[in-house]
């Protein structure tokens, strides 16, 4: 099969795709999901930039390769690249391989169609709106609307595009130049994305109002009061809050009720940003943390990360039932948007966005849902709630580990406490010593790949681990490695 | 393997896995790679709505099924799909599949990783820096930025951000509210894209400047001019123009070296979108029609297009070397980019983008490449407008059809004119007639499964259908099938 020449694109030669096809998938079943999620593999293949090129040869040449070379290059990709299923992964707010969820999205990748008319996506139009619809049962409504964005942060820009819209409808013609500035409200622990949505929607960054977070990380009602208070004193518009359903750091649910009270005072937009704790709806013992959500007028959730649908899986879902997002966004492009089709032109949701071409993101979470079930996705939810339990007590249980809080959610923050720092919390360089551990650990962690977790300094606190439980294949044994790794890997410091 | 009850995640049980996802590939093999891109099968199975929800029994219940019925469900999302690799799928801007680039989604979907940091994607962010350089260098750039974006849609957006920012760099914090009125221009055959990203940044549409185009759609020069000093005497600030190579429907090439004269003469950011034109670049003998590019300050280059790597994948390039991107999206999240990393934090490319989460699209793309070398893509790109031309000869040789224009592209846009509208180009109604021909061919084509062909009124023309010759798979035979076919399903109107 070797060949030195440049190859035919395989095209009209179905033998040939097959045989390709089916060669690779032998490697990504082999590299990619069983060693990819054995704990006696690595999580990760450490190399440093200039080696990893050379290892992996990027350049693009005039000359095509062999099948036989394209498929080491297969094998050489998955073998530096990282495990994100892999149970030792407890470094980003998503993690672990969800079969039926992979198997939606090699179906997706083969059928590759664009999610924006029912011509062209019958399967996937509807598909998309009846997932919408359950997502937003769980939110607790009985009607609405939705889209899946290719992330949580653009769903985040297009709550604050739909409420400026709907307060100041003539914006989407003539701009913000005509309006009077703008304010909306979202605490310091809110995602990062709600600032870049501001700039990039030219309000600016100085129209995000920062309200005050309690020491749990929980927006204070009564600060965005006093910030409404203030922005109005100063001439702005207020026009929404932006509220957190499970913060990226510390895991924090803000208080939904009082926040829907204010707003509602204010006449103010409500967005909530679930992204993170949405998933947490499924759990009839955990659902609690997002009491008030159903006030939202908008809300954005993903289910690629608790729900590990793949990336990405990212819906924004809206009360309204005024058709918002289409006269918002919409631009009735003829060459798409026909309107003398033969069917009902309704079902072209792709004027609902701001992209022309959508990748199908329902799939995958359909077919895993299909297969799961509600039970089996909030018996998920409940097993990370319980494993994260089990690890916070563990951490208490041990010499040299101090948890940064009490956690509400999956995020368990704490620090580990070298054996050369331990009882010198008095002493005047502990902060700055202690806050170079979590580098030096993550440095060896990773060149040794037994594990992968995140650090961050937060406030005023130093560097501290945030392990997220969130792969649905992690156990109790997972936990306690998770802490004897780190106590071996920093038994000399 | 059949089950009534909840069914476990298979977490922990490599062996069900594997035997799900093999089983699961096998059927993808089957139904949509090679039933799908048989011309003896159909492009698509058309149902109604209702009939097809009921077919696909989307509701989300309490308890899982069975790995039989998930199987089974897998088929029938296939069977009911439209099949965009067929060589009868002439609908969209891409068609097709390509065998390699398929290989590189399926290995980046089971890798499931976000490309922000070299920490958990070390191989796509080295590998999407050599796929943006290998794409700069056939815009004629040695140096210069980029990332891939969801879509030519958000790429575009990002233009007009980048633009902006460079000129008023402090919009990003105190917004548009403070500048003076902003004016950008574009053809009236530019893509609805930038109109819709004028509305979401804030600036409104009212801020885009309509420019002529000629009868062959492309951009007139001297209306840009004419058109900024307009806008300059209306106390607008001209920023940006952008261009368009190969616009959607048509499939023109706006003259970018006198557009990059005015710009130069203006001070003006000039943006092209080549979205659906970049790959052209790619041949020897056609690159001459975007002559000019490397004069753009931006470039949007959307290879899912006519590469056929797979939705989306979508480059923004740049020719700025000040590191503008990361300048223009960037907020230092602390959590994500931690500055005391044990590598150069500056392969952390995530804080470039607005997105936080951004999928892997580059990997598809470089495979594809590796396989065919610039060499078998070029001879690609070659084909497609070899075949263009095949089908506008046989176009012009036969009765009842009439083309548009001679295309320059691979956008073949032409008229059916039955059997009872020939010869009667002077009655009154003809066009009105002529325009009602190509939505009821479409519904007979569809529901047979034969063929999708899209069609578009366009400016002052009735409905005209606008074949995309793009599938790398394609033959002079799909021609002939394809006119062969609209005779047969219009021979009675």
């Amino acid at each position: 099969m070797a060949h030195s020449e440049a190859l035919p694109s395989l095209a009209g030669d179905p033998v040939a795709v097959e045989a390709l096809l089916r060669a690779v998938f032998g490697v990504v079943v082999d590299e990619a999901i069983q060693k990819g999620t054995s704990a006696s593999q690595k999580v990760c293949e450490w190399k440093e930039p200039e080696e990893l090129k050379q290892l992996l040869d990027l350049e693009l040449r005039c000359q095509g390769e062999s099948q036989e070379q394209i498929l080491e290059r297969c094998r050489t990709v998955i073998r530096y690249s990282v495990k994100t299923g892999h149970p030792r992964f407890f470094n980003q707010l998503f993690s672990g391989l969800d079969p039926h969820a992979l198997a939606g999205r090699i179906i997706t990748e083969s059928l590759n169609t664009s999610q924006y008319t029912y011509e062209i996506a019958p399967v996937f139009v509807l598909m998309e709106e009846e997932v919408l619809r359950k997502l937003r049962a769980l939110v607790g409504w009985s009607s609405g609307d939705g889209i899946f964005c290719p992330g949580g942060s653009i769903s985040n820009m297009y709550a604050v595009n739909l409420a400026r819209y709907q307060r100041y409808p003539d914006c989407k013609q003539r701009g913000l130049r005509t309006l009077p500035p703008l304010a909306l409200f979202t605490s310091k622990e809110c995602h990062y994305s709600i600032q870049k949505g501001a700039a990039f929607l030219g309000l600016g960054t100085d129209s995000v109002r920062v309200v005050k977070a309690d020491e749990r990380g929980k927006m204070v009602p009564e600060d965005l009061e006093r910030q409404i208070g203030m922005a109005e004193a100063e001439g702005a518009v207020p026009f929404l809050v932006s509220a957190t359903s499970g913060t990226t750091v510390l895991g924090a649910f803000d208080p939904l009720e009082a926040i829907a009270d204010v707003c509602q005072r204010h006449g103010l937009w409500l967005h909530v940003d679930a992204a993170w704790g949405g998933s947490v709806l499924l759990s009839q013992t955990h659902r609690h943390l997002l009491d008030g959500i159903q006030r939202a007028d908008s809300v954005a959730w993903n289910p690629h990360k608790l729900l590990a649908a793949g990336l990405q899986c990212s819906a924004l879902l809206l009360q309204d039932t005024s058709n918002l997002l289409k006269r918002c966004h919409g631009s009735q492009a003829s060459y798409l948007f026909q309107q003398d089709k033969f069917y009902d032109v309704a079902l072209d949701t792709g004027d609902k966005v701001v992209q022309c071409g959508r990748r199908v993101d329902c799939l995958k979470l359909w077919l895993m849902w299909k297969a799961q079930g509600d039970q089996g996705l909030e018996r998920r939810i409940d097993q990370a709630f319980a494993l994260a339990r089990y690890l916070v007590e563990e951490i208490k249980k041990r010499e040299g580990l101090e948890l940064v809080m009490e956690p509400e959610f999956v995020n368990v923050c704490f620090w580990f406490v070298p054996p050369s720092l331990r009882g010198k919390q008095d002493s005047p360089d502990y902060h700055e010593r202690l806050s170079k551990v979590a580098p030096v650990l993550k440095e060896r962690m990773v060149k040794e790949g037994s594990m992968m977790i995140g650090y961050q300094p937060h406030g005023t606190r130093g560097n501290f681990f945030r392990v997220v439980v969130a792969n649905p294949a992690l156990t109790c044994a997972d936990m306690d490695f998770l802490l004897n790794e780190l106590e071996r890997l920093g038994q000399d410091l």
